[in-house]
C-alpha cells in the first residue's frame, strides 16, 4: 500500500453499498427538471429523499411551487434515455453514495446561500478518466478574469504547473484568460485538472476551448451539475462557482475585476471554510484590484507560488515553504572585531585609523590590525586613510 | 481655535519648563562620544540623567566599559563649540523635554534592542523650518529598495503624493530609489516631508542627493541623531530605521529586497507597534519579495494607495476608504422577472421561448413579455428563437 492510497484523515470510507438504481433514475428526473443550485430542491431532497421528491411532484403535489414551475417537463422526462445516451457519449452520472462522489461536497449541505443558490448538488455529470473524488482529496480550484493582463496568465500557467506537478489537481471553470491559463499548466505538466462546466460537458464554452475541452476529457475531467446538451446561463456560471469551490482544499484567486465571477467563487470558498488565497499584482493594475481587496479585507492570505499554496492545502508538513533569503555573503564570514570595524569605516570618504576606531569603540592597534586584515581580502582600501571598496553597503 | 491645533488625545501636553542649559550640553557631549543606538547609554541615561553620566565619566569612573571607550573623545569634546556651530548652519539640537521633542520617540525606553541597538536618542540635529513634533503627528514613512524597479518609484512618489497632499508628512531616508521618491512625491504635492539621516544633517549621502537634501532643509526638515560632519556607516543606517520607525504612525514598505534596509526598519515599527503596511507587486520581481513576505506571515497589512494608509493611521472617522465598486450598470436596472429571464437567455446560441421559461421557472407567456420588452432594450435579439446581445456576460 502507497501512500497515496492510504485513506485521507477525517474523511469517511466511502460506503460499499451500490445506490440504488432507482435513487439514480430519480436524481437524473429532478436533476433534468430543475436549476442546479435551487435551495428548495436541495432542502425537499433533505427531506424526502430523491425518490420519494419525485413521486410526489409526478403526483401533482405542489411544493414550494416546484410543481407548477416543472409540470411541462416533469412530464417529459425520461431519465433512463438520459443516462443512456449520456454513458453512449463516454458521460457518466455520479450521485451522493458512489465511491466517486466527493464527499466534500456535502459541506454544501448546510451552507448559507449565496446570489439564493446553494445545496448538495443532485449529482455530476462526469466525462474522463480521473477518479472525481480520489482526484479533488488534494486539490485547489485557480480562478480568475477573463480578461487577465499576460502577467496573469503566467502567474496563473506556473502555478498550474507547478501545483499539478505536485500531484495536486488544478480545477477551474475553462473560461478565456486566467482559467484557461491554469489549464494550460496542469496539462503542460502532465498533471492532474479538473474542468468544471455551467454548461453540459459535451458542450463547449467558449467555444474556441473545444479543443482544450476535449483533452482535459481524455486526461482529467469535465465535470458538470447540468445535463449534457444544456446551454450556459448567468445563473448557472453562479451555481457552478459553488461547485469549484466545494470541491477543492482552497482557492486561488489570480487576477479578478471588482464584480467578477472569482470573487464569486472567493465568496463561496469562504462561505465552506476553505483556504481561500489571492496572488498580488501591480497596484496599477485593474484586475488585480479584486485579489488585493481579497487581501487587504483579510479575507484570502496573499500567495505568490505553487509552494506558498501546497504549504497551505497540502496534508500538515508534506510542504513546507522555505523562507525567501539571500545566500550567505562573504560578510558572514567576518569575525566580530573585523565586522566591527568594517561597520565603522564611512562609505563615502577616507576616514583615519583613529577616526575609524573611535567610531569602532575599539583601541587603534586592535583596529589597524583588523583593518589591514579587511584590506588583504579587498573590504577596504588605503594606508593610513581607510574607505569601503565599492559603493553601495550590502543591507 | 483650528482642528489642527487641538491637542491630540493620548499625547501629553508638551512641557512649559525649558529645558536646563546644563542638561542640553550634556547631551549634546555624551551625543558627540558615543554612537547612537548604544543601549547602555540609554539605560545609563535613564538611570542616572545625562549630567550625571557625563560628571561620572569625566570623573573617570568606567561605567559599562564606556569610560574606556570613550576617554579620548570625552577629553576632547567642547559642547558649547558645538552647538553654537550647529546654530551658524541654521541646525538645532532638540532634546527630550523641549517643545519640538516628538513625544513618540520615548516608545523606543522600552523597547527591545534589534542589531544590539535601542534606546531614546540623546538628542537630534534638525535642519529646516518644519516643527518636528507638529509635524510628525501625522506622519507616515514611506522606505524600500535602493535598486528599485520603476514601478517601486511611480508608486513611492504617488505614495508620498497622496499623503503629504492629505496633511500627513512623509518620513524617509533620502537615499536611492524609494525613499527618494517618496519625498519627491511629498515635495511635489507642497507637502511636509522629513528626511532622517544616517550622518550629519550638513552633509549629503548619497552625494547626488545634495539637491533633494538642501530642499527638504528649505521647505521640511533634515533629521540626525549624528552631529553634523559624521559619515555614514552601516551601524549608523541601522540606528537611523530604528528613528524613522519610531518617530511616524506607520511605516509602508514599497519595494524591498529580502535582506534589506527597508525590511529592519518594518523590524522596528513591529518591535514599536506602529502600523506596518506593505505594496504589492508583481510576484515576478524580487524587489517586492519582501513586500509580499511582510503581508504574507501577517507583520504588513497590504495597502495599494494613499488612501488604504490615511485610513489606519489617521484619527478615526477623519478619511475612510471607499469600497472598489463598478458603476452601477443598466442591468442593475432591469426588473426582478426581466433579469431572470435574460439570465436564462442562453449566451451561446438561440433557444426557443419554451425553453428559456423552462430555464427561468416562469410561465411561457410571462417569459415572452419579459423577453419583448429586453429585446426593446437591446439586451436580446430574435423572434421566437432568442439569444443574448453581445458575446460576453457582464460578471
Amino acid at each position: 500500500m502507497t501512500d497515496r492510497e492510504l485513506p485521507i484523515r477525517g474523511e469517511e470510507e466511502p460506503s460499499t453499498v451500490p445506490v440504488p438504481h432507482e435513487e439514480r433514475l430519480a436524481r437524473a428526473a429532478l436533476n433534468a427538471i430543475t436549476e442546479p443550485g435551487d435551495p428548495r430542491v436541495a432542502r425537499l431532497v433533505a427531506l424526502l429523499g430523491a425518490v420519494e421528491l419525485r413521486e410526489r411532484l409526478d403526483a401533482d403535489t405542489d411544493l414550494a411551487g416546484l410543481r407548477s414551475e416543472t409540470a411541462e417537463r416533469l412530464a417529459a422526462v425520461h431519465p433512463e434515455s438520459l443516462l443512456a445516451e449520456a454513458t453512449g457519449q463516454g458521460i457518466r452520472f455520479l450521485v451522493p453514495g458512489d465511491p466517486e462522489w466527493p464527499g466534500r461536497l456535502d459541506d454544501l449541505r448546510h451552507c448559507e446561500p449565496l446570489n439564493a443558490l446553494t445545496g448538495v448538488p443532485l449529482g455530476l455529470w462526469v466525462k474522463g478518466p480521473l477518479s472525481l473524488d480520489e482526484a479533488v482529496r488534494e486539490s485547489v480550484a485557480v480562478v480568475g478574469s477573463r480578461s487577465a493582463t499576460s502577467y496573469g496568465t503566467t502567474v496563473a500557467a506556473d502555478l498550474g504547473a507547478e501545483l499539478a506537478g505536485s500531484g495536486v489537481a488544478v480545477v477551474s471553470g475553462a473560461a478565456f484568460g486566467i482559467d484557461q491559463a491554469a489549464h494550460r499548466g496542469a496539462l503542460a505538466a502532465r498533471g492532474r485538472t479538473i474542468a468544471v462546466l455551467a454548461c453540459g460537458v459535451d458542450r463547449a464554452y467558449p467555444s474556441a476551448h473545444r479543443g482544450l475541452l476535449d483533452l482535459i476529457g481524455e486526461v482529467g475531467a469535465v465535470v458538470s451539475e447540468l445535463r449534457p446538451g444544456c446551454a450556459p446561463t448567468r445563473v448557472r456560471f453562479l451555481s457552478r462557482n459553488r461547485l469549484i469551490a466545494a470541491m477543492t482544499t482552497g482557492t486561488v484567486v489570480v487576477e479578478a475585476a471588482v464584480r467578477s465571477g472569482a470573487l464569486n467563487t472567493a465568496n463561496w470558498a469562504m462561505r465552506l471554510n476553505r483556504v481561500l488565497m489571492a496572488v498580488p499584482g501591480p497596484v496599477t493594475s485593474a484586475p488585480s484590484e479584486g485579489a488585493h481587496e481579497l487581501i487587504r479585507t483579510g479575507g484570502g492570505l496573499l500567495v505568490t507560488r505553487g509552494e506558498h499554496v501546497l504549504e497551505v492545502v497540502s496534508p500538515a508538513g508534506r510542504h513546507m515553504t522555505s523562507r525567501p533569503r539571500t545566500p550567505e555573503t562573504a560578510r558572514d564570514r567576518l569575525d566580530a572585531t573585523e565586522t566591527r570595524v568594517l561597520e565603522a569605516v564611512p562609505l563615502a570618504q577616507p576616514a583615519t585609523t583613529s577616526s575609524v576606531a573611535r567610531t569602532a569603540g575599539l583601541a587603534t592597534t586592535t583596529v589597524l590590525d583588523a583593518l589591514v586584515r579587511l584590506r588583504a581580502q579587498g573590504w577596504v582600501t588605503g594606508d593610513g586613510r581607510w574607505r569601503r571598496s565599492g559603493d553601495l553597503p550590502g543591507w
